[in-house]
């Protein structure tokens, strides 16, 4: 356990793409320094984008430090929410960036969730065919969301379904600016850290399961602890398969279920880390079908209601419309059904045969009575 | 000189992401015999991208070749013109591969002149963050766009501000489709075609000079040597700097006011090889600013004209108007000016120093009187 105010460092290695990630308390006075120690180009201006929760929170004294380190900061807000998550909203970052001078040598710098973070890197990937982005998220969540270089944006059909992967140049995370997260974020992002030791590290569930009040009370130790876990797990599957071409789908644990969760109940009504949460039990269900044991499910579920995550589907959501959701996911190739699917607590293997029928008597099973 | 019928064959070195250009006659109907030599799966759908008025004429010999060869393909059309090099269109597109069910191993195809070839691309860049493309060129100017991986879509305040680096697997260019093709469309591809002359090849452009008659009617060996020699240049620069750091940015030559004149314009006004045409006259007037001599702008006016393509800015644009769309184009750097000047006919330099009252000076000497 490190001390505290210490700053903890992380690499994610990628070759010539490498990055850094700097978690700690403190970080946004010290963006300026930061940004220069990095080499990023003050000739040319900054973009920072930003949610309308976060701005009003956080960006002066970023804008601020920046500034006095030399740099030119136009600064643009979108609203919060998942519905920023558009083509609409690039269209008028894009208008903000022309306007604010944004050149080839520009950096664009994402301070806030995962949401903002998703948004400002697509941005970043496609502005003048790319520039370069700093990412500084702002929630527990976006732990996961700022490292490994997936960008997006969502279609009114599909989440995520227009995107880039386009790594940043650092991420930059400041520990006290998690104080004013609400609650049921706090929860949200907390999922994903344990989703993390599901995929690959047994002892952090342990851990995080004895640390869950520690956690929920933002302890800054505890915290910055399980986060720089979180993105020790995600930078080490990243940098073995930047692309997706295979390990790094174990990410997705949870992530069909619960994507389709989102889409069905109207993006923002469940959280992602509340879906992904449900999710997670339900491929923790189809491990059993597999003859992994009941006992995965068991401990996956009492971990989460530990966290206070939902572990049921909310009862209007019909198994229908899940299902059909689930025909538009990414994780489908060649019209086979693909899962990450856990073999113990702290592993799980890729099923490519999973069959439609299971995955819906599990979706009924976890659907909570009317 | 090639025998007619025969199809010309070339390389776009680039590691893992080379590809072939075929050139020549009847290459739409055995469209599903390269697609299968080229391993794309056929377990997924594709998507044919074309334009209203390429639709009609060829789509459906290409979609039959391919069902022919086993593929499954979904057609989308987008009206004709700049205009559609959208969001809003590619948003269109987004819901129409997900209807018809691609996935991340599917190939989106674009049938069509440049702004089918750099919508679809960009679709094909960013759908599931990446899918394979094809780029089947039928346009002269499409000799350019199709080569090289850049794909972009405009934004209202600049042209191709939004877009991605991304490579097709191969380039199938069918001379018969050329015939349908409006005069006016012929003699801006050609501007293109000489421009690749007028950066890297002496005896290239005197071939073009002479051979003018024969090129504009369209004759096909001409033709098909000239496409050849245009995507040789091309596939030569990009080899060497994929990603515009420093050589490809010659292929640029005209650009920067061209684009401008488009966007004064408005776009659609100029044809994109007629502007450029009038740029690539203002770039070597420049070039005798900086000593190279009256010459070169001379020479490069009179081919220019031999081709009927215009070499002078229409009276109603403003030079106001046309300076203040330069401010956008991305080839600013940093604040100064960045501009492709030739030093003798077939070879060319970039300079960083140009001043943007000498620019002006030379908008407004080749603006016609009112
Ligand atoms: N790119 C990836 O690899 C990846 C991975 C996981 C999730 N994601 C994406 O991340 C998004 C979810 O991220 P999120 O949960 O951070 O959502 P978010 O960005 O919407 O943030 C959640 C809410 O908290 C507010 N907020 C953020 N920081 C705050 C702070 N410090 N104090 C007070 N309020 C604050 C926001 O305004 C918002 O209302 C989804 O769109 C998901 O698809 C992406
Ligand atoms: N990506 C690059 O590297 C690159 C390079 C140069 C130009 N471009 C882009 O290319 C675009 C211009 O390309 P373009 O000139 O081919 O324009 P285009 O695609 O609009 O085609 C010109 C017109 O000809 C029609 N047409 C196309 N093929 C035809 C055929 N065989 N018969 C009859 N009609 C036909 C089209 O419907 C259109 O009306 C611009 O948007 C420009 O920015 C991109
Ligand atoms: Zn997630
Ligand atoms: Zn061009």
């Amino acid at each position: 356990m490190a001390a505290a105010g210490e700053i903890r460092e992380l690499t994610v290695d990628l070759g010539d793409r490498s990055y850094p990630i700097y978690i700690g308390s403190g970080l946004h006075a010290k963006s300026g320094e930061y940004f220069k120690r990095l080499g990023l180009p003050a000739g040319s201006p900054l973009l920072l984008v930003t949610d309308a929760s976060v701005h009003g929170l956080y960006a002066d004294r970023i804008k601020q430090s920046l500034q006095d380190a030399g740099y030119q900061v136009a600064v643009s807000v979108v609203p919060s929410g998942e519905s920023s998550k558009s083509l609409t909203q690039l269209d008028a970052l894009v208008a903000d960036a022309l306007t604010g001078g944004l050149d080839r040598k520009s950096t664009v710098v994402a301070l806030g969730g995962g949401v903002v973070g998703d948004l400002a890197g697509f941005l970043a990937a496609v502005y003048m065919r790319g520039v370069r982005f700093v990412q500084m998220p702002t929630t527990i969540l976006a732990h996961d969301s700022s490292v490994g270089g997936k960008t997006a944006v969502n279609h009114s059909l599909a989440k995520n379904i227009i995107g880039a992967f386009h790594q940043p140049e650092a991420v930059l995370y400041d520990l006290d600016a998690l104080v004013s997260l609400p609650m049921r974020e706090v929860r949200s992002g907390l999922s994903e850290v344990i989703k993390h030791g599901l995929i690959w590290d047994a002892a952090f569930v342990d851990w995080c399961e004895e640390n869950a009040e520690r956690l929920l009370a933002l302890d800054p130790d505890a915290l910055g602890y399980a986060l720089y876990e979180g993105c020790k797990v995600k930078s080490i599957v990243v940098s073995r398969d930047e692309r997706e071409n295979d390990l790094r789908a174990i990410l997705n644990l949870g992530h069909t279920i619960g994507h389709a969760l989102e889409a069905a109940a109207g993006y923002g009504e469940l959280l992602h880390g509340e879906a992904i949460a449900i999710g997670m039990v339900g491929s923790a269900r189809l491990a059993a079908r597999f003859g992994y044991g009941d006992d995965i499910a068991i401990r996956t579920e009492a971990i989460f209601r530990k966290f206070g995550l939902p572990v049921r589907i909310p009862a209007h959501l019909a198994a229908d419309e899940i299902m059909k959701a689930m025909q538009h996911d990414k994780k489908f190739s060649e019209g086979s059904m693909v899962f990450v699917v856990p073999t113990s607590i702290g592993s799980v293997e890729i099923r490519r045969d999973v069959s439609a029928s299971w995955v819906r008597e599990i979706v009924e099973g976890l659907t909570e009575e009317a």
